[in-house]
């Protein structure tokens, strides 16, 4: 039986990543030094691969973490010495607002109800915030927003750094790089890669903090501070021995996606999201989580329905994994990721599934 | 031509990783739920296999982070309100004292010249010390240093915490667990995996510190504060999606280690040290930088030599690939990884090798 993954992360691998593990052994991959030419070409790659398919300026840093949840400590650390500001409206941004909470930070937050977004022109951000910190899509809930959004929040609040979670969403999404100064990632999302790896971009202004930071005598971590993390992604090297294998399969990945074309994944993804939505809203039993269609998630779709528990099982005897609602919504909710490594074909036999296993 | 890999790590594969890449893809290992109860089951085998190797006992816990460096990090933050004490004679030594540093500890040092180790009877240890650190086999240079005298220490400070950094020696030491606090180690070294995993074993006083430091109102870190982790270990489960192909990875090896037999591995590791000690003693081109035989590593070798740089660029044309010196010794050493990876024939072959280039 063929298994497909539809969860939100990890997911359905990418189908050249097979390939791409056997070039890596044949290649000796797993046993070269991190700090031979030969990783610094496999990093170049990677770091390169990543700023053109997210469309990010030369002027962005690359860092390589072991993970997003880990871009969120480093970010608090390096991009606020006090107060950080949080718009909260599911699971992955309070984790955010928790790790600043944790870092001992001042955090000011606007909550909006989980399924919604945020009115960005009526938000009155504090004069002491730091770093504004925002979730581009909510794995939790599947509500995504709106690039232009973002960008008319930094252009009110050109000083305070934004940091954005581009988690389940990037490289989907055509940010305004001129508008953002960090956003981070991990790999087992639209990449479709194995998880273990967090990707985070930050621009100079992000580099300028962490010294201010410094100065001030304040901590900013240590072998994954801001400085240090650069003076060796200078070197197109890192820190630690990082996940090598994982760098060179995110490098392959981005390849193969500028092969293909990001407009085209693009339009897929849209196609895929306009197809499922169409099917929520037609539907008796599933209904669309988020009700307002411009903030509907193309990359995550939350599904309400009864029983999901019972769907979601069923589902998983012919091979189609879906995840289950996050946290409180976990039997309320069917997700369905939609990423680069899903097809047309496979998203209609869930639906079809879907559909049947309810007109039962 | 046969590529051998004697590199202090990234290092030679274990011969089993490509089949149980194979099998880890066959069954959808890199997709599956990090809160599946098919990843609680690898997790558990993964840590019970390190348990068993180590032959630690189950009062440790277990917790996967991104690298050993992590480790340090998380080490201090947990285990240390404010002095640490570390024993120094090379560069990971140093990271450890640094890493304390960075994160405004007050530091206490023991140091002894880098190729050397400490006479542990005579140190005196701060009394507000919390927190010991010392490296067991320092990469950097070669020196292991016994466990009979981690033991003694411990025996004379009861009450401070004892870490030990196990990155290049894992899972070769017998250590007295009940002697010890907390041990991490890396995958790329003696386990034979590709790099991006680093682990971290702590017991219950360790936690007990991390929640004292809590209640100090100190930060102990973010998603991997012990606390945490330890919440999400009980669970079989980490807080953040983890390198789950590489958990997976580390299983199946500690299966591997067992099934062999860890007293055959130590005997084996013994021999083939026992036989590059000897050449290095009886060369006129080499000799071990180590100069006290108790002190000498048996699974990072350092060679003192001329022109280092030459010699393993000349191996490097036979496939045989050995580490530069490290630091300040780059062009005056070598290393020689001895790992479990490593055969005796293959270690005879970079032999046989470096009595002909030095003879040429």
């Amino acid at each position: 039986m063929k298994e497909v993954f539809f969860t939100p992360g990890p997911s359905q691998l990418h189908p050249g990543v097979p390939e791409f593990l056997q070039e890596a052994l044949a290649q000796n991959i797993p046993s070269i030094s991190h700090r031979s030419g030969q990783f610094e070409k496999i990093y170049t790659a990677a770091a390169d691969g990543v700023r053109a398919v997210l469309g990010a300026p030369a002027s962005f840093h690359v860092f390589f973490l072991g993970s997003a949840t880990e871009g969120m400590e480093r970010i608090i650390q390096n991009c606020s010495a006090k107060h950080t500001f949080h718009f909260v409206n599911g699971a992955f941004a309070e984790r955010f607002l928790q790790t600043a909470q944790e870092l001992d930070r001042t955090t000011h937050e606007l909550r909006a109800p989980y399924g919604e977004g945020f009115d960005f022109g009526s938000v009155d951000i504090p004069k002491e915030t730091e770093l504004i910190c925002a979730t581009h899509n909510e794995t939790s809930t599947g509500v995504m927003l709106q690039p232009e959004d973002l960008q008319s929040l930094k252009q009110r609040y050109p000083k305070k750094l934004l940091a954005l979670d581009i988690v389940s969403s990037a490289p989907y999404p055509t940010l305004s790089y001129e508008h953002l100064d960090a956003v981070f990632f991990s790999v087992q999302k639209c990449f479709g890669l194995p998880a273990g790896l967090g990707v985070l971009l930050v621009n100079d202004f992000c580099l300028e903090k962490s010294a201010d930071i410094l100065r001030l005598g304040q901590s900013v971590g240590t072998y994954h501070n801001f400085p240090t993390l650069v003076s060796f992604s200078e070197k197109n090297q890192t820190p630690e021995t990082p996940n090598v294998l994982g760098i060179y399969l995110l490098g392959k990945v981005c390849e193969a996606f500028v092969a293909t074309g990001m407009d085209k994944i693009r339009v897929g993804i849209d196609e895929r999201a306009a197809f499922i939505y169409d099917f929520l809203d037609r539907s008796k039993s599933f209904s669309a989580f988020v009700k307002n269609p411009r903030m509907r998630s193309r990359t995550v779709i939350s599904a309400a329905c009864a029983n999901a528990s019972t769907i979601i099982k069923a589902l998983g005897k012919q091979g189609l994994h879906v995840g289950s609602g996050y946290g409180k919504f976990k039997d309320q909710h069917i997700r369905i990721a939609n990423f680069p490594a899903h097809t047309l074909s496979d998203t209609q036999r869930v639906l079809q599934s879907l559909e049947q296993l309810t007109a039962a």
